[in-house]
């Protein structure tokens, strides 16, 4: 094994060991601290990331890089390892220490803040740390630099290689195929399930999940399932991945598909090949292809008739008051229901994307310097008028519903409505290779699509770029047109 | 503002940092962390443990300290910064990484051996790594220096300044005052209450337990309270202390003292001044410092007639069924039984220190080179017949009951008897300086005690070294006379 691979392996090892830290430090933030704690975490998180900037910015660790980046005994692992560090590192070097150490800050203080101004539904609480945070993730942009435009060097972030031009192409696609769809199931010809809304108590909703997620191949030994109000999954470390969701007291498919959402990133992450894991090249290619999965298990699995069908006698065994009358055709309708609704987490498959429409659209007039934080709240009603025709009774249904701005994520939506078109191919691919998942699926297997997305996907972790990775799984350039057939394939006739 | 401080600021800063992400990853392994975390959690603490290190030992913070040290200008809580953070970079530097590493490996290969040869009550299996432990922490504390005798350099690593011969003094004269006392309760003349063993419900004694804790002052918005296999308490920073407590299925009192007794330690930290916590002077002076207020409030406290008359009551509500017959007096006595046991954590007030006496006399023999590691069986089952007047049936019981000496933490035992002679000399002065706590206690308000221990004590974290503050706040040398009164005066009579 070469020299420089063997002084790399304990800098590779102390980086892990660091983002561990500082993922531990982030999960404990939003699902267990203490109210006080959080002055003090936002130091603590700063502190950790600036001292892996610090790591990765050592000139030595560019010497062994540089060398390595040629060294040919390398194998496939080690090879993608050293490119993603130096992608990493170069990152760094373009970002001052001090400039990393603010956002991180920023970041804290702003998060501490939106959970106080969301529930208040006080804008005006967020808006100056929200100020302060957009104008160091430009600062950011500009260190970090781009060919096109601004938004491109924040995209990177998250989808490498992605650029704004690709985005607004594929969203602009996406948007316009949506429309006549839109117009077709909204509103539907029939009424809203009145079970969609009932009590359904927590306890018994946690159970369903947890037996949900295992059963579909959740690893317990290796993770963990918790509540937090904004669901999330991360990966602590090596054999340490966890989920959480929320349950809400009236309603009970929120929770069951955000477990099937989580649980989508939650496999991926337990996927990844072990001598991979907790390195440079142990995650996914980029956080659209990460979404991938989280959408195909809770859309072109979770919401397709023949799971529902699989699911609903297990629902009805936790909630047989609630739901023992409910039918196989109102299941999968009410898991389907189509509506205009102010929350883009709560929105179902055909509207989900306009969501995203519109928070693209404002992060790119942000960043284009066409509009102010302070207009935030006016810009986001008005575009919620425009693709959902419909307006927000408040800013906590609206601009503040999210935590990915006050979180600097700035950049990151993108990777939703990437997901979602990546899934829709993934799915179509895979039952193409495999043929008759919906057979499968009746009788609660999901082991064989599981094998296929282990093997095409989970254990390829960052080898490849995202869009080398996709096009290697689908045969050609992921498009639109995969999601767009099976919103339309769904839809038509449902209400 | 001194410049060389405002210089040291930010290094403090980074250091508090770093001891939250060891704190949390700590707690969230005894508490949270999935199975298979277990490895890279291990390198996860020691890279933190490594970097704190790294960065105690650069030059460029030893030039400050110094600068500092002859600093005039400086007020108390920043000389005292100054003062404790020398201390620890002192011992840093004298260390030898390789030992330090050293350490760190025989601590986990010893550990491991003892979760096999407990169980397997076998001393045979641990044996030869705990010579090779106790061999390197010869070398420890020869490389840290000591006065007197090597066994000073050990205590001082949890005992600031305490030496041998002080605490041969303490512990001579509190045995010696112990075993007329023992005499004289041990058999009781009454029989062991049937309920102390007998089904208590999980749920029912966690909401004790949380009333509990809360209703003598602990912050829930600065805390948590969980439940892990070992009762424990830590600080994972400013804002953020966590205690956690076992609930035993078929016993309630284990739970409800843990709860006082975690609680004792909790209330220090959330009693810290807030420009203090976090900073190298931001805890207790000493661990047994620590715990004379753990001790105080389990034992000076929470065992005393007034306080079992309060909780009874409490008791009562939550289990009607298993407690609703039991009189105060019973309470009282059950709380308080006295007998002679092979373990430790089960021992009562009256042969708590005779436990720990037995311990120190070991650790001195094999620390003064009069005793080999293969003969620590012998020695211990020796002990306690003379201590105790019973032999352990087998090594589990005796010898390999406790995990200190696996884990390195030689030295750490007298910490448990100081802090028992602490609290009842603090519990003393209290009493004499407020008079009628006592009544204060029958209607379930600490709170005059918890102001003139926040004030007397807590407030002063580690301004001075231990002995000191315990001189400053009783006014005269501590000494065990106050324990020995109180253990006479409760057990006279009680059976």
């Amino acid at each position: 094994m070469s020299d420089a691979w063997q002084r790399l392996l304990p800098k590779l090892g102390e980086l892990s060991h660091l983002r561990s830290a500082g993922a531990l430090l982030n999960w404990d933030q939003a699902v267990l601290m203490p109210h006080d704690g959080g002055a003090a975490r936002a130091g603590a998180l700063a502190t950790i990331e600036s001292i892996v900037h610090e790591r990765l910015i050592e000139p030595e660790l560019g010497g062994l890089i540089e060398e390595l980046a040629s060294d040919t005994t390398l194998d496939e692992g080690q090879a993608a390892n050293v490119r993603v560090l130096k992608r990493d590192r170069s990152k760094a070097v373009r970002l001052p220490p001090l400039l990393v150490a603010e956002i991180a800050r920023a970041r804290g203080v702003a998060y501490e803040a939106w959970t106080e101004a969301r529930p208040a539904s006080d804008f005006r609480i967020l808006q100056p740390h929200l100020e302060r945070l957009v104008s160091l993730k430009v600062e950011e942009a500009d260190a970090l630099g781009y060919e096109e435009e601004r938004y491109d060097a924040l995209l990177d972030l998250y989808e490498p290689g992605m650029t704004t031009r690709k985005v607004e192409a594929l969203l602009g696609g996406l948007v316009e195929g949506l429309k006549p769809l839109l117009e077709d199931a909204i509103p539907p010809s029939v009424e809203r399930p009145a079970w969609l809304e009932q009590p359904f108590e927590a306890v018994q909703q946690d159970r369903l999940c947890r037996w949900l997620v295992s059963s579909i191949g959740f690893s317990f030994d290796g993770g963990r399932l918790d509540s937090s109000p904004h669901p999330f999954t991360t990966s602590i470390g090596p054999g340490d991945v966890r989920q959480t969701i929320r349950t809400q007291p009236n309603a009970l498919l929120p929770s069951v598909y955000a477990a099937l959402h989580e649980t989508g990133h939650a496999l991926y992450e337990q996927g990844i090949p072990k001598h991979l894991v907790g390195m440079p090249a142990g995650s996914a290619p980029s956080l659209g292809l990460h979404e991938s999965q989280s959408r195909l298990w809770e859309n072109l699995v979770g919401r397709r008739r023949s799971f529902t069908d699989f699911l609903l006698p297990h629902v009805k065994e936790r909630f047989p008051a609630e739901l023992g009358m409910v039918s196989p055709d109102e299941f999968h309708l009410g898991v389907n229901y189509p509506e205009r609704t102010t929350i883009r987490i709560y929105a179902d498959e055909l509207t989900y994307n306009l969501h995203i429409a519109l928070r693209i659209e404002i992060e790119l007039a942000l960043f284009r310097n066409e509009l102010d934080v302070a207009d935030l709240p006016d810009a986001w009603n008005a575009g919620m008028e425009e693709h959902l025709g419909i307006r927000p009774q408040a800013d906590g249904e609206g601009v503040l519903q999210d935590v990915h701005w006050s979180m600097g994520l700035q950049g990151y939506f993108a990777t939703y409505t990437l997901g979602n078109i990546y899934s829709a191919a993934f799915y179509n691919k895979a039952e193409e290779d495999l043929g008759g998942l919906d057979d499968d699926f009746h009788n609660g297997d999901v082991s064989r699509l599981l094998g296929w997305l282990r093997e095409k996907i989970h254990s390829q972790a960052y080898l490849y770029p995202a869009t080398e990775l996709a096009e290697k799984v689908v045969g050609h350039e992921v498009n639109p047109g995969p999601l767009l057939d099976h919103l339309r394939e769904k839809y038509t006739g449902l209400t």
